[in-house]
């Protein structure tokens, strides 16, 4: 137990009591009951908070400025949850966006999951169930392997790169699609060039993550990627009920792995 | 300009008015202002956000149950977070812990970054500023890839497996962490005694990094662990100054490249 008699939420037990405002799993905010002053206090919805369809051109932008702010993991979860604290007010402003600072270049610096990806995928498993974040996520991880990184570009760019210095990820890993752009383009891993190709990425992410939860939301969502054929291939050995079954992923075998018989 | 005429949390400028309680940055949650009755409202602290040194067993025992509600990276977020909701109360029991959901397996089972990590650097992330986050999550990160997993046993495990079935993982992505174990140990990747590796590895990252934040916020943080030869080695090249960079990681090089002159 909480202090203040505040049950400690859980989990899935709670899904689904958000529409009906049982006061089980919700944190009353106010003064009211402890006080004796009776009024109106703000309560704590339950998981998923309730979202509002977003405009992506602004949501875009903000991902491009929270990246010189915060780098790119910050940058796109504030983008979405920033854009819904202006647009919604209550409870999103109650969330400290700085909590996702450390996904930046794959975690501290790693080289793991894109942190533009893990920044987006917080902020929609904030407003999604599981079954709608897993849905989402999906796709959002699938169209960043897939799909020509960045193209967005901001009216007033803080650092000029040519527009046709792209290149396509193939990983959510963020060392893979840094190299791969850095090799296609020329510019050096740390040089000011690379840093604002991903903040341009962090706008392209923020914004994708955006469309989809509009889409879900609004109930229009369908997936439009596919899994690379090698996740089957290779699955039908080293994944689930196969011989081997000694893996347990959906990345792209090939982008590390050697075809073998 | 969010509705209530509450300004939007900015990152940086913020940091540090915390102490001071300046009212630039702070949500004001209540009903005082608005409907003319006076009291003490609650106040959304400034990010990162006060933490009490937490029981290493609780978070771990935490951990290993949070796995099975909510699979790993909720598990270790909640873990954490809970625990402080739990003693603290107020404001960490205004964290819907279920965002964390999407980290598992890897990022809805991708096998990328591994979800227990993913939710522990979340809850390091939401009391310790950025260097302190960069610092701990650096040191997690190694001591992960380092160490052998699983090591806790709950007293009442759920699925029994041998002692001495633990791995090395040498990496920080899931599907490595996975692959190593049911290579190291025969476990299939979809068994049930595979998902009780990964609820104790969930336990186990939670406790280490409720200890590294106890440790950090007693002023007593120092690192134990170091980067692998190949960082330095292969960046020599590819890094940060060298002839070719174009490779911004902290990777073990040698987990998926071969050394080459």
């Amino acid at each position: 137990m909480a202090k203040n008699g505040i049950s400690r939420r859980r989990f899935f037990a709670d899904a689904g009591k958000f529409a009906t405002g049982a006061a089980l799993g919700m944190v009353i905010l106010g003064i009211g009951s402890r006080t004796g002053i009776q009024g109106r206090a703000q309560e704590v919805p339950n998981w998923p908070w309730p979202y509002e369809a977003l405009d992506l051109e602004e949501v875009a932008l903000q991902g491009y400025e929270g990246y010189y702010e915060g780098k790119c993991s910050f940058g796109a979860f504030h983008a979405i949850v920033g854009a819904l604290a202006d647009k919604v007010g209550y409870p999103f402003n109650i969330i400290p966006t700085e909590m996702l600072y450390f996904g930046h270049g794959g975690v501290v610096g790693w080289g793991n999951y894109c942190g533009a990806l893990n920044g987006a995928c917080a902020a929609i498993n904030l407003v999604t169930n599981k079954e709608g974040a897993d849905a989402l996520i999906k796709e959002l991880n699938l169209w960043y392997e897939q799909t020509p990184i960045p193209l967005y570009k901001p009216s007033s760019p803080k650092v000029e790169i040519p527009d046709d210095a792209v290149s396509i990820a193939g990983s959510t890993l963020c060392h893979v699609s840094v190299t791969r752009w850095c090799n296609a383009t020329g510019f050096k891993a740390k040089s000011k060039e690379r840093s604002e190709r991903c903040a341009r990425l962090t706008a392209q992410v923020a914004q994708k993550a955006a469309e989809l939860l509009n889409l879900y939301h609004a109930g229009a969502f369908t997936p439009e990627h596919t899994m690379p054929a090698s996740v089957a291939e290779c699955g039908a050995c080293h994944g689930p009920g196969g011989p081997i079954e000694n893996v347990k992923a959906k990345m792209d075998c090939l982008m590390c792995h050697e075809r073998h018989p």
